[in-house]
């Protein structure tokens, strides 16, 4: 037998973003790349403008502090409709028809994510939840079923409660729930093609980011604002088990040669 | 080794409706009681009014033919929303709260249900599907490894396309797809103990329907108008191996001594 026969094949959690999900060509791109990837993976997707422009259609109010979105009642109804129903939908059919069988699954769907409520001592964040178990092993068997899981940010506390839940979050979450079981890497796809040393120079993308590299960086103010959540993330997921974090466009997606920034410890 | 240990348990399709959904006080006692159901079971629900009430929100007209809501391309995007997000998403929450691993599933999640857009010679109901093909297969699956798969009425086409199905048509294709494999039941749930000889009088529950009784029912035109495609989909599926049909209010769930109408060959 030879060795890489017996090699476990790397599980691959990928997350895109807004840009992906508002842009329909973006999207259709996506999949088909996606599609095309080998081996075991699990697709996490976040809601896009969608779910604003819902609840101003329905004259529901959107309160943001801090750039977070406040999820009060009629927020969590138009969050549940766009994220578990309408783009999860459109995801999983389109992933279908380029051959992925693909399941999507919110954290109630198999309790494969289980969150507490937020509780905030400044601010009532609503129906907000923080993952506390990402269940690896349901993912696997879906996996070993030959299914894709295709996650949305929406989660539940167990006790009948959803809850909106960060995707990014949801992305490192369900990578350490897998990395406790099989090797795991988590792949960020943005509007960039990696963390850039400067936003308006294509060719500044930062190959390969260690926590040293990250706490200079962050001194030395290269890296900011919403990008300082998705590192802390990385990092996290990383001291739990992740082989390697990545951060890329969905270019790297086409072609794994393409420039883009790799976290590792 | 006893009988009744190697005895084939029966797996049981429960289809509810939208007075179920309409009524929180009714959904959560219907949901307590489905959780206490021994045995491999199957949730199938509708949609109830949410959709018409978010479809006028949004300015969206709501178009009927005989009946049937026409799905176009907003409407899609309404019952998805409703049915796969809101409503699906809640019910399996409320599963979980109770015990239950429920599963939520559209057609497209894991290909469960494959429909093809009706091709209708006068009509052009949009997007609406019928189905072609459920996999009992896969849900057998999910029932092996404890999940209760919970469908809504959102299929598709297999080429990308989502497609509104009637939920009771979702659920007699679900009970077929599963007597190929396992001895399967289908009980709908409504809002009267069985099919009535006399809506007016509780007592007059017709308790076996046969085809021969069904034929003498719709000639005195004791059945008529909503209760007819229920019949013609519950002899349908007994005719393709469902063991037995029940048309039953809630109360039955609870009580299986009460009465009811069962539909057999």
């Amino acid at each position: 037998m030879h060795a890489s026969s017996v090699q476990m094949k790397i599980m691959k959690v990928i997350k895109i973003g807004g840009n992906v999900i508002d842009n329909p060509k973006a999207l259709e791109e996506f999949i088909v790349s996606f599609s095309k990837i080998e081996g075991p993976k699990v697709l996490v997707h976040g809601g896009g403008k969608v779910a604003s422009k819902l609840a101003k259609d329905m004259g529901i109010e959107v309160k943001m502090v801090d750039g977070r979105r406040i999820t009060d009642d009629a927020m969590l109804d138009v969050v549940t409709m766009v994220y578990a129903g309408l783009v999860n939908k459109k995801v999983v059919a389109a992933l279908q028809a380029n051959g992925v069988n693909a399941l999507g699954l919110s954290g109630a769907d198999a309790n494969v994510l289980l969150a507490d409520k937020r509780n905030h001592p400044t601010i009532d964040f609503g129906n907000v939840g923080d993952v506390k178990q990402a269940s690896g092993e349901t993912i696997l068997k879906f996996s070993e079923m030959g299914l894709v899981s295709v996650f949305n940010a929406i989660t539940h506390d167990g006790k009948g409660q959803l809850l909106n839940t960060n995707a990014d979050t949801i992305a490192s979450e369900v990578a350490k729930g897998l990395a406790k079981l099989t090797d795991t890497e988590l792949v960020y796809i943005f509007e960039l093609p990696g963390v850039m040393k400067d936003i308006n120079d294509g060719n500044s993308v930062i190959e390969t980011i260690t926590p040293e590299i990250y706490a200079d960086l962050k001194n030395k103010g290269i890296v900011a604002d919403g990008m300082l959540p998705k590192l802390d993330n990385s990092f996290e997921a990383l001291s739990k088990g992740v082989k390697i974090v990545r951060i890329a466009s969905t270019e790297y997606i086409n072609n794994q040669d393409a420039k883009h920034t790799s976290l590792i410890l």
